[in-house]
């Protein structure tokens, strides 16, 4: 925990500042005062029992900076409460994973005096977001000062105000030290290693780990691939037919190393405490709104959306969106077909070292509005999702990842198909697939991490040059810290990291007989990936709060599914090569049974091998029916102790 | 509960006899002494806190017979208590399911008084023998009289005098009157309806209940397969190319039925109140034998067996005799075709109404011979498996089920694929398919249920005579009843009888296409397999104990499995038909890729249906989120009362 920053709060003691509140400039005072008094409350009067106080404006602090921002924090013992809510696993005495409760503390192993290292920075920022989000209405109507702005008994506060836009945002802060010692030992130093993943988790929580984890996990997993494609690309450039061997190696490989990652991840999850951590209850999500109903599962007064609604909008609209783009998408890439055929004819005419530089450009071309089509497909999709006005937010990722995935995979690799199999095309085949990958890498490492980067630097250069000068001397006060993070880019989650890596995946697996360098290229762009994804949660983004996670979620099946594809084209891929074509000569029949044969073994086996390798590690399963057997046997003593007390009457 | 029957007790009071013990008649006085002192002690002596004595012989006990047969019943306090530890689901005052506390007891929809009609005499059964299997030994190096039958702490005493024979059986009694109840409602009365579940399930267990329920599920299911089946066969016998939209129809068919299925499974076990029943913890099953170790879980020694030995075993001998059975299964199919070209040369060299009907014995006797090999494979497989020496018993059920059904399904229908895909000869594979399917049927009724019924009745047709007559005039006493149900066959469980009805499936599924009778004649044997079952159930074997489940377990997948396999054999059928080979009369290759990319499209349409459509029907989800969601309040309420004493102190 940082010691060096602190608030003094109303009683005049000092505390540890967490989360950042800010309200809008112009928000009501009565409603100011409420939610501080709320926030403050004891719990047992449904308050969140929280400290929090105005921040003090530094001595920079112009007129136009908003007043209304609020920095939160908490004593030991409500955080201690608080991770016993939010159902925290820690390590106990005896190694196991054990969720943690306060009367139990002194039984935890990092568990020293009063508590007060016990929890990282990351867990007590994690626990006071979960406690404001709980901060739910009582006998409210509505928000003092604003009539419209209606509360329901049982419903979040935070929430309501931030969908209704008087709170502007609540981040955590980040820490200076233990970020300055991280990205030394994440991507600062030269040296080659793993990464820091369990002070990464520390920091930035389960989830963020889990991603780094995994892109390590992939970037190592692809290196046998690479090593074995070097030789191929070096020796046999032209004649592809020899690959069916590496396809074949490709596709075992692929799911062997997705069903050891589910193992892994579960060693990690267990490790961190979050594989036998339970789902807390899911809150509607912030935009969802309805008609007030009452829902069935609570009981409570809420507002409700008609699931048929729903459906309408999903059906009558989205999906027509969606195959509208599928179109476009389509649209875009006869054009880049005419383009290539373009450019072959003027090569084919004069053959020149620049015209043959002009055959890559229709791909570089089509490439980069590939990323476009990309970028503005999120952001309809994303908007068409909310649109859909679905009650959790999982369910609104759901369709959101599907959304996205079906265009993104049609968008990026319907070209390639349609070069493999329609025109059957594999020199064409093999240099769009280089290109694509290669133009598409680029541009994300540009999009992804330098350009906030540079947005940021230009918007606040002059706050920034100071914050670096103020950063090395250790000497920024506080509200300075609060209002130059207040100003960075929100980090908005996994997702469009675990996308590119899922588009990544597609380029490997799904061609990988025709072009073995794509495996390198790929190493070659997650090791930079580390350093640029690395760089751009450090310096680049606000502190997202940790969000706990015990695997890769919606991803794990997105990249098996992707798998499955792969199998079915390097089949058909290794079905059209000279060489294989060569050992029927007199029967095309013939040769098809067997590749389609050969293909439904592989899928059989697929699907055999991910069901007979247990997707936990059996040291980790031990542990985990050792805690389960533990747990019943304390019942029983519990209940045998209570039955010893059975009147024995009616015998 | 039956009040009629009833024995005294050592204190003289009476108790409803409910589960019978018996021993080896040799059994040494102070085994037997040391064993009842045990059931009797009470809970916090480590007892079993149950009633138990001495079966007395009634007037017609003869010398041979044995003394060792003692009754078990417990106190209505006793018997709840239990319902508590076993995690009982009874429904509540608001209608939901929830686990039975006994101090919570009066909140529950049927307790009444002192709540002696709340629990089924099933239940009562199922606590006493959870509680008899939970008796442990504590300080006993071995079984009193028996210095060689070791005892260690904490192992079940029940299951090692069971494994080392002292044991013969345990079983629970039936309850005359209920049971005649039953039997009417079932398959006495001639009056079409559906079969009286929740009865079944209250009389026979939850497992039992399911079993029936799939079965009549499985015959409505065919239905409609059964009726569009009948006119293909009445006007097309011999244009089997017409059966492609047949095929179509089958193969949507069949993943829809096994989706619903599972949801309709849901609803039956919520209102049964076992879907969101915890697991118990499991015990090493009877058989099981080892070196001394420690248990990595629950930390106490026990007999360890090492996993390496265990795969050894598994690998090089299982397999290789898995491996042996299938060739000789192979053999026996090729004797089989032999003699089929034996019959067809007779008839052809002179054929008349006997040499036609010449051509059906060969079908018919490797349809007996299959039968026969399947029972022989059946003991040999136990045997193995058992010899395996897996220690759970759900592990054992699991290699047994592969086992057997890998087995089964290449016995049955390796003679059929050959004849569909390698002779190619649609007339042989029709008539082939209808004589194994019906010669299968009768041979399965008669051996299922009329065979045992047929010794039973030799083997004690005094007694059963005896039985008849006084069961009429109810007045059986209970010595007889007793002696009368030890004597019956032993029901092995479910097992068989889900075989049965899978080969069934397959035999529906397969070939659908070239045979739509088979659905009409799979519908008949359902129906009376129903009868048939229900009657082997009541009046042919002892009373199962009841076995709580929440669905079908490994046999919804191995149904799934063979739907996905018969999308394969149907699509290719459908791609040999010469309909379908007319649309593509110059390229053969085309119409291969058209049939397997229609096949990739069922299939991918297959497990996206089973994706979508969700296991439990919403009504249940929201039933039981809102279960969750009311516990989670109130531990959060309880920690709140807990949280409200806090010191505040170092704020």
């Amino acid at each position: 925990m940082q010691k060096s920053l602190s608030v003094y709060d109303s009683d005049g003691s000092t505390f540890a500042p967490l989360v950042v509140i800010e309200l809008v400039s112009e928000t009501k005072e009565e409603a100011i005062a409420w939610l501080l008094n709320r926030v403050r409350d004891k719990q047992q009067d449904g308050g969140a029992e929280l400290l929090v106080e105005q921040l003090t404006p530094g001595a920079q602090g112009t007129e136009k900076d908003n007043p209304n921002v609020y920095v939160v924090g908490a004593s030991w013992q409500r955080l201690l409460y608080g991770a016993e809510d939010v159902g925290l696993f820690k390590e106990f005495n005896d190694g196991s994973m054990r969720g943690f409760t306060y009367a139990n503390k002194h039984n935890f192993k990092e568990f020293q005096g009063d508590g007060d290292g016990f929890l990282s920075m990351a867990e007590c920022q994690y626990i006071i977001k979960h406690e404001l989000d709980n901060l739910r209405a009582k006998d409210e109507a509505h928000v003092p000062g604003y009539p419209k702005m209606k509360l329901y008994p049982g419903k979040s506060v935070i929430r309501r105000m931030q969908s209704k836009g008087i709170l502007v945002q609540v981040f955590p802060l980040h820490e200076k030290e233990e970020l300055k010692r991280l990205s030394f030992s994440w991507f600062k130093k030269i040296k080659l290693s793993f990464q820091p993943l369990d002070d990464i988790r520390h920091y930035f929580g389960e989830g963020m780990a889990l991603y780094f984890g995994f892109l390590e996990y992939f970037t190592l997993a692809l290196i046998p691939m690479a090593l074995i494609g070097i030789p191929y690309y070096l020796f046999d450039w032209e004649d592809y037919d020899k690959f069916t061997v590496f396809a074949g190696f490709n596709l075992v490989w692929c799911t062997v190393i997705l069903e050891l990652w589910k193992r892994l991840s579960a060693s990690l999850a267990y490790g961190w405490g979050t594989l036998s951590r339970k789902k807390a209850f899911e809150e509607p999500r912030p935009g969802f709104h309805g008609v007030l109903g009452v829902n069935p599962v609570t009981g409570r007064a809420e507002p409700l959306y008609s699931n048929a609604k729903r459906q309408l909008r999903i059906y009558l609209v989205s999906v027509p969106f969606v195959l509208l783009c599928l179109y476009l998408s389509l649209y875009v890439m006869m054009i880049y077909f005419d383009m290539e055929g373009w450019a072959l004819m003027i090569h084919d005419e004069e053959p020149t070292f620049w015209t043959g530089l002009l055959l890559f450009i229709p791909s570089i071309i089509y490439a980069v509005v590939i990323e476009i089509m990309n970028l503005i497909y999120r952001y309809a999709a994303e908007f068409l999702t909310g649109w859909e006005n679905h009650r959790l937010e999982s369910t609104f990722q759901n369709h959101l990842v599907l959304k996205v995935l079906v265009f993104n995979f049609f968008n990026c690799f319907a070209s390639l198909f349609y070069i493999a199999f329609v025109m059957q095309d594999m020199v064409l085949l093999r240099q769009s697939l280089a290109t694509l990958l290669i133009t598409s890498q680029i541009l994300n490492q540009i999009m992804e991490a330098f350009l906030p980067y540079w947005l940021q630097r230009r918007r606040n250069k002059k706050a920034h040059k100071r914050m670096i000068k103020t950063m090395e001397d250790k000497e920024l006060p506080l509200s300075e810290q609060v209002k130059l993070e207040a100003d960075m880019s929100t980090y908005l989650g996994t997702f469009d990291d675990y996308l590119e890596l899922f588009l990544l995946f597609g380029y490997v697996s799904l061609f990988s007989c025709v072009y073995p360098l794509a495996a390198v290229l790929v190493v070659l762009n997650n090791v930079t990936e580390v350093y640029s994804d690395a760089f751009k949660m450090c310096k680049v983004f606000k502190r997202p709060f940790s969000e706990p996670a015990a695997n890769i979620g919606v991803w794990q099946l997105a990249f098996e599914a992707m798998s499955v594809i792969a199998v079915v084209t390097n089949c058909a891929l290794i079905g059209m090569s000279p060489q294989v074509k060569s050992y029927f000569p007199e029967s095309e029949t013939q040769l098809i049974m067997w590749v389609v044969g050969f293909e439904h073994f592989l899928l059989a086996s697929k699907f055999i091998l991910a069901f007979v390798i247990p997707d936990v590690p059996k040291h980790i399963q031990i542990k985990l029916s050792r805690l389960e057997f533990e747990s019943l046997e304390a019942l029983k003593k519990r209940k045998m102790l209570e039955a010893s007390g059975i009147p024995k009457t009616d015998k």
